[in-house]
């Protein structure tokens, strides 16, 4: 029996305030089965469970506790902002008790064989007990930082530039908003709005009379401040939020581009500085232009979005060229082994783009979207839901000295800096709400899951087993008897589709990615996309200098790399890819929790005997003339499983000679 | 009027200990014309003299006055090894000192032309003052930090990790000793041996009664022990460098590779870690071997170099892949853009290099010195002698934002941390102490300058405009009687030269990088070796991702780079080199102080216009097929001489497609 619209979830970031200029309106999507389910299942029944512990033996809840008076000790964490490694598994946790069943709508018949996504039982409770514990540690005037609180009394909002005590402040709100759309109880929304309040009676322009004229080294309050404007229907948060988006860039920090402040929004050309710093802000900047309608704003958002993904973007969708600073490069310095490509910089990267195809209407933000959750976003959680990674380069050598600690190339149970893991718990606990949209002409699906798309006019069932087969079968369930529109993306990768609409086919026409079906529908009628799946070999602009005389295996929305752990020898910096050769396809359900592998034809060079230096004249270069290597088959598996075996060399960009 | 042997300096850095197991002993040479006499006329007249006036601008010497109580205010500074910016730059004026002409053999008629090398007038007395200063900052107990006596009181080898101390311990002694060779005087040498005392009453293994086992997080203090130790002949000195060397890689630090704490020495197979703290600690290694015959230490020391320059080594000489930890990467990450390549770790490659060279005898270790020197130390220093470059980068692209700072792409006045630059005027004060050496059976020439190589057995006199020419006269001024051997470097690069002994010519053989004449030799006796100067392309290992499909245009033992500034437009990211065509090369007495450049054929690629997109399958790659483009000339200058005209893009590396 399927169910009904009103049984989906309905609550999830980002919900359009009464004045938003959007194209389009958020809608939900109820995943029931397949590739994200079993994702989501892992991180509901893993992740966010496992959470409270290791916050608990990190310290953060301790600190609370010693903010509160509850408890004695010293401060724990090395940086002033642990507390939101809690506040970001509060925001997760909210989500997924979000996704508890109506007790009369409960899972039907048709349950999906990945478990069910129903929070566990006593989820509710840690997170009211947790909740209580961030109740308890604000101060009367509304201010919470224990780090300052603990450590640094006094010295409030004394170092914006490292204090992170906004940005934290942030993370706070975001909880707080998620807990109230999810579960109704005000608790740590009222604790949000008074540290909210305190800040807006803090800081505004000269001649506001606020006593601080200024901004937080990290971005990320000013999307808190716009989504409990949304919440509550205030609009000083909002005022709040468009101040502190246009002080960056003014040298209120001194002026680097590492907190965002050498140049303002409306004039930069290109990201720069400190990738979750930019992407946050920018997202901020998407909600702002979405809800006041300032033009300016939008169109620098849409030319940034635009330099960035032309020329600083990884093929994983992954973002930051630098360790050094958790930068941006220059354009088209996108190194392999040292892509920096936070897991928090692609969760920010889905979250401004998001906000730009809602504002916009526009299909390529979610290419954007896809490509990142499937690659860059994905490779960040372990396949068993219970380690992380921090950075997520393209290439790890043979010979690798892996430096442990945080940006480590080989998965942690938690890290010093823990941003990242509850992140990615926030992320695919609301990962519904980035997937379909409405507007007044219709339904638009952005991304392929089994499930269901409701929108305030209709309900789809989809049914796919994607994406590692293209066929993506939708029923009409729910309808208006008027016509309406059908958009389906077809994936900017995508170059060959067929749409079956009963005994019609399409082929098009794709107009910017979307392919628009418009008609009267019947509950039962039946579309069908099938997206070839053909595996292909990627190349990239000649200028992506860290990767010429390369090409990467990519198949539908996946990048794919080699591990060593599947080529004899393990090694894999010799070898090279006949791309004269078909790739091969093999689904390998015993693999990697079911991967669909690539397989290629390749050889591993016969390297020269070495002397003592790596450098030749080309003519007695032993790169050429070309020697022929021995033949050796190439295994392919998706980039977002690795390293969930054996540690060992990992490759995505491959050598053609 | 030749000058006679006693003339030349006669003090240098690494002079050999009685009980030496050194193949070769160092040789001076007078150099007074040419190309380095220029380099190293613009380090006397320049560099030197604005030292006291940059450190007292950065407070160095106003701690030092702090310490002695002559003075009052705030320690100044960001780091605990801030001493060290005083110890380097005494170091190097002492080392200018020595060039001092005895009265009675003043500078001749054949003066050189770039200017005498004799030191300021002034030098001795700026000298003495600091050397006061120091003294008066000394403990009683012989120790002396400003930053821990002034800032962190109490507080001695708490912090071995970070702290510093022993690493300024070893510049002082440095200092110190090149204060006595160069002067005679005692008074620095004094303070040093104080301190050196009171490090060996605190260091030592367990069981040997001293309170501490440990060693510092940035070797240096070994090297300086064992300069000590050949000064003084004091050898619990060298007992002392012994012990603290083995230490390293037993975890006492915490086990960081980055200290050199994760494997000994004797056991390590790569290079890696922090990359000055690993050189200087291989420093000390061959110091070892060379004295004490521990075999084992110099197996290691010969396996770890061999693996640097196989593996770790760029084009330039230069070392270190990160900015992260500065540290070496894995083997054959040898990025572009991000080359570390600190200037100090050049230095610290020549002087490892050089101790390696004397203990063993091979002509590669010059090689690779000669490399350096030429192109990733000397980068490090501008033209003028005035600013100075922290990171050597072999790229800086198109549209690059530059950071600022000490890591700034751009020449800086002086730095934060400010390393480099006294580093940079030691090598250069004492360079002619790294260019030849003797043995019982003749003189080994290793570097061309320009000038009077004499051992205790010969005087040669050279005439040479190496590197622009390759043509070096020799002249035999001083002999004995009896038979004995030239031995000439033919460097690696050389793929042709000719020699000619009077009437007789010879092409080989090479034994080993060696070319040797062994014979009877008469004063006037003419040698003429003429090294090939054509210039080449070079392609690397095909293993260094990093440059595939690119080659470097080289001529003799020069990197080429392309400037920005020299090419209509500025941009070189779009720039592709035409292999097929000859270099021609171009000497330029007006450009960068008269260099010889290259001129390559080439071409600016038609780049693809834009999607938003930057990676298409191969078949639709704006990459292939090859498209023509616009030709342009390229015009290619010495790699050391960049960044000294207008701020823009530079590239070692050209893609030939």
């Amino acid at each position: 029996m399927p169910r009904t619209r009103s049984a989906l979830p309905a609550t999830g970031p980002v919900r359009l305030g009464p004045d938003s200029r959007a194209a389009l309106r958020p809608a939900a999507v109820g995943i029931d089965t397949g590739f994200w389910q079993a994702r989501r299942a892992s991180n509901a029944h893993v992740s966010i469970p496992q959470g409270p512990a290791l916050l608990e033996a990190a310290g953060n809840l301790h600190n609370l506790r010693l903010a509160a008076g509850t408890a004695a000790g010293e401060f724990q964490g090395a940086y002033p902002f642990v507390d939101t490694d809690v506040y970001k598994w509060l925001e997760a946790a909210a989500w997924q008790l979000a996704q508890a069943p109506d007790g009369d709508q409960a899972p039907d018949g048709d349950q999906a064989p990945g478990g069910d996504l129903a929070p566990d039982a006593d989820l509710a409770a840690e997170v009211g007990r947790i909740v209580a514990l961030v109740a308890g540690a604000q101060q009367p005037d509304g201010y919470l930082n224990t780090w300052f609180q603990l450590v640094k009394g006094g010295e409030r909002y004394k170092d914006l530039r490292w204090g992170h005590e906004l940005y934290c402040a942030g993370h706070l709100i975001q909880a707080a908003v998620a807990h109230h759309r999810a579960t109704g109880s005000g608790e740590l929304l009222d604790v949000a709005r008074k540290f909210a309040d305190h800040v807006d009676s803090v800081f505004g322009p000269p001649g506001s009379g606020k006593p601080i004229d200024g901004i937080d080294g990290h971005p990320e309050v000013e999307t808190a401040l716009i989504e409990l404007y949304r919440e509550t229907g205030e609009s000083r948060y909002l005022d709040l939020a468009a101040y502190f988006v246009d002080r960056y860039g003014h040298g209120l920090l001194g002026g680097e581009a590492y907190c965002q402040d050498r140049v303002p929004l409306r004039e930069a050309t290109n990201v720069e500085g400190h990738a979750v710093r930019q992407l946050y802000l920018l997202a901020a900047a998407a909600d702002l232009a979405t809800e006041t309608g300032d033009a300016e704003l939008r169109t620098a958002a849409e030319r940034l979005w635009h330099a960035m993904t032309t020329t600083k973007t990884h093929l994983t969708g992954g973002l930051g060229a630098h360790h050094e600073e958790e930068d941006f490069g220059d354009p088209y310095e996108l190194p392999n082994e040292r892509a920096y490509c936070e897991t928090c910089a692609a969760i920010a990267s889905i979250q401004w783009s998001w906000r730009m195809a809602l504002l916009t209407g526009e299909a390529r933000y979610s290419d954007l979207i896809e490509r990142t959750l499937f690659n860059g976003f994905l490779a960040g959680v372990s396949l068993d839901g219970e380690r992380w990674l921090y950075v997520n380069p393209l290439q790890v050598r043979d010979g690798h000295t892996d430096p442990g600690g945080d940006q480590s190339a080989r998965r942690t149970r938690w890290f010093r800096c823990a941003c990242c893991p509850p992140n990615v718990m926030r992320l695919l606990a609301s990962l519904e709400h980035y997937l379909a949209s409405s507007d007044d002409n219709g339904l638009q699906i952005h991304q392929y899951v089994s499930g269901r798309y409701a929108s305030d006019l209709a309900v789809i069932r989809s049914e796919t087993d994607y994406p590692w087969q293209g066929t993506i079968a939708l029923t009409v369930e729910e309808t208006p008897a008027e016509p309406w529109t059908l958009s389906l993306r077809v994936p900017q990768w995508c170059r060959e589709f067929r749409v079956r609409c009963g005994q019609e086919t399409y082929e098009g026409p794709v107009v910017d990615g979307w392919l628009r079906l418009e008609r009267t529908w019947s509950p039962g009628d039946q579309v069908v996309l099938e997206l070839s799946l053909e595996p292909r070999l990627t190349a990239a602009d000649p200028r992506v200098d860290a990767v010429r005389g390369c090409v990467a295996i990519e198949r539908g929305p996946l990048v794919y790399c080699l591990e060593g752990v599947d080529h004899p020898g393990g090694g894999l910096d010799d070898i090279v890819v006949d791309t004269t050769r078909p790739l091969a396809v093999k689904h390998r359900p015993d693999l990697l929790g079911g991967v669909t592998t690539v397989v290629a034809a390749g050889s591993r060079r016969h390297l020269p005997e070495a002397g003592w230096w790596p450098y030749a004249p080309v003519d007695e270069s032993p790169d050429s003339p070309q020697q022929d290597g021995e033949p050796v088959e190439l295994t392919a598996v998706p980039y977002y499983a690795w390293a969930n075996r054996e540690d060992g060399s990992m490759r995505v960009w491959l050598p053609t000679s």
